[in-house]
């Protein structure tokens, strides 16, 4: 097996991109293909000792940037490593492609270079979401900022999928975030997919309130991407706000500094349960190759992480199984939005 | 002054209405106006020492439950507590009406029996979003979840005036939420309010994110009803989650133990940071009059301080600033949307 990574994406690279590689290499088996500036790479491989073997480099020549229009930018870096590291994909010369660059490009170049499985119309962000008993799965998590019912419905059964293949939970209980409890409740968009859900073979539990989500009580959390978006950094900015704020108590005196070192252990547990980078990577499902897009503030050990579940993603068949579980989705002949697409 | 209150409404009415309105005396000056089923109201009244000129009972012999039809219920139930306190709030026998009973019948008897200011199409829920430098104004809560960019753009003005008189902040920081900081992030409903809102003299500051919001650099939060409840319920959900997994942390070894009971006054300060109750109501906005929702589950404290906020409402005469205000809106002749009014 081979994972493609993108050491040039992410605001850390290539420092912590090429740290995470190595350090994934522990994790995991088979090879990492870095795709970037080869001089700039290899001199960061030359500080750390490593199998060689299971490293390689391909080369490239630009750098698709954040504030690059995610089209234009695909259509032209040809050479950037993001492209390079795609067209890859496609060819299956690697089993799937990490980078923590532009989103929109990621999103882009999966459409153009790498193409939708058949019956998908919309792929979408789909994000491990740490819970207080666990981790549920979040889909869309910003992809697709508006949607349509048959998109929901798509998120639906794929982020149902990668609960299952990828985070190991056994029939996972999908629901749809919502204002209220009852089925009537909502947009439009909502009432609609709630209708469509009910028809389906998943685990459908019906709507699941935002002071729900983080319970962790559903496993699948599908959502339009604006509100998906919203949902996971409102998330992590409530807990940095909470953390921030419990630390401005305990050493407010001197009764609390004591405090807080006896307890400096107890909540070194506790932080890392609130540490995203133990999950690293949301992938892109959707996309006929696994895509997974890592945070763009990524350090090493979120990179480690991120390689560490697309190779999850690929030893449990994840697009193979998506692409045969959508064929039994409600509607799935249904005209899919036409999108331009391996040009 | 006078407050009219539903004594009827929420989960623990009477008990928590009647003590609530009880303690409210010593915050607010003039009346309070109980509403609902006099023999209950006085056999809990008559357990309290207070001065009997400020509380008055106007019995009456329905109820409105949670699951009744909204609009239905206002219409059949002509003697409930909601329904008869609404009318005295129309006829200015009462400056302001509070209750917790069903959101949804009290928005109908709201546009109903009381009527919607000139120029606003639809009113909203605005409530007090707590941060950890104070305190933001989120709009709306909740009332509307499908919108158009007028109504935001009509939240974003009565959130701004709500923020200014009854929170007292000078010249309020308006955001819109969104999911990235550019003016072309969003939906088309997110990208048309933003161009609006830059035409305004609102002190209109752009987009805020999610990862942002709790952080209290903007003080109106603008946004869809469906958007704003998942908002404000997800951080309740994440606040009590982190406080649940904090507190099993410290509890999990002796020394733990010793260090919370260090920390128990500390800690007291920070729960008290996160407690929703000291808000206890929030204001359907755009009413032609000063109607406060206050939450289902509201204990007594909650609703002392609903009535307080109903109290600084009238005081400052927020109805008629909003009246007044909402002329010098761009677009304020366009045709609102037609509803069923003052039958």
């Amino acid at each position: 097996m081979k994972i493609g990574f993108d050491a040039m994406g992410g605001d850390h690279a290539p420092v912590e991109t090429v740290k995470g590689a190595v350090d994934a290499l522990s994790l995991i088996e088979g090879e990492i293909v870095l795709f970037g500036d080869e001089l700039k790479i290899n001199k960061e491989l030359s500080q750390y000792k490593y199998d060689q073997k299971r490293i390689s480099v391909v080369g490239t020549t630009e750098v698709i940037e954040n504030d690059d229009k995610p089209v234009k930018a695909i259509k032209r870096k040809s050479d950037s490593s993001m492209v390079v590291g795609m067209k890859a994909l496609r060819k299956r010369e690697v089993d799937a492609f990490v980078s923590a660059g532009n989103t929109g490009a990621l999103l882009a170049g999966s459409l153009l270079k790498v193409g939708r499985i058949k019956g998908i119309s919309r792929p979408a962000l789909c994000t491990i979401y740490p819970t207080m008993s666990g981790a549920s799965v979040l889909v869309d998590a910003g992809a697709n900022a508006e949607c349509k019912s048959r998109n929901l419905l798509e998120f639906a059964y794929m982020g149902s999928l990668y609960a299952e293949r990828v985070i190991g939970i056994n029939n996972p209980k999908v629901a749809l975030v919502n204002i209220g409890a009852e089925e009537t409740k909502g947009t439009p968009l909502y009432i609609e997919t709630y209708q469509m859900l009910k028809e389906t073979d998943l685990n459908f539990v019906g709507n699941v309130e935002g002071r729900d989500v983080p319970s962790g009580k559903v496993d699948v959390i599908v959502a339009d991407g604006f509100t998906g978006n919203i949902i996971l950094k409102l998330t992590e900015g409530v807990s940095l706000s909470i953390v921030k704020e419990l630390k401005n108590q305990i050493v407010k005196n001197s009764i609390g500094k004591i405090a807080g070192l006896l307890l400096k252990r107890n909540l070194g547990d506790f932080k890392k349960q609130l540490d995203y980078s133990e999950y690293g990577g949301a992938p892109l499902l959707g996309v006929n190759g696994l895509v997974v897009k890592a945070h763009g503030s990524s350090n090493a050990k979120a990179f480690m992480n991120a390689i560490k579940y697309a190779y999850i993603g690929v030893e449990s068949n994840l697009v193979a199984e998506i692409t045969e579980k959508i064929k039994t989705m409600p509607a799935f002949e249904a005209p899919v939005e036409n999108e331009e697409e391996n040009e």
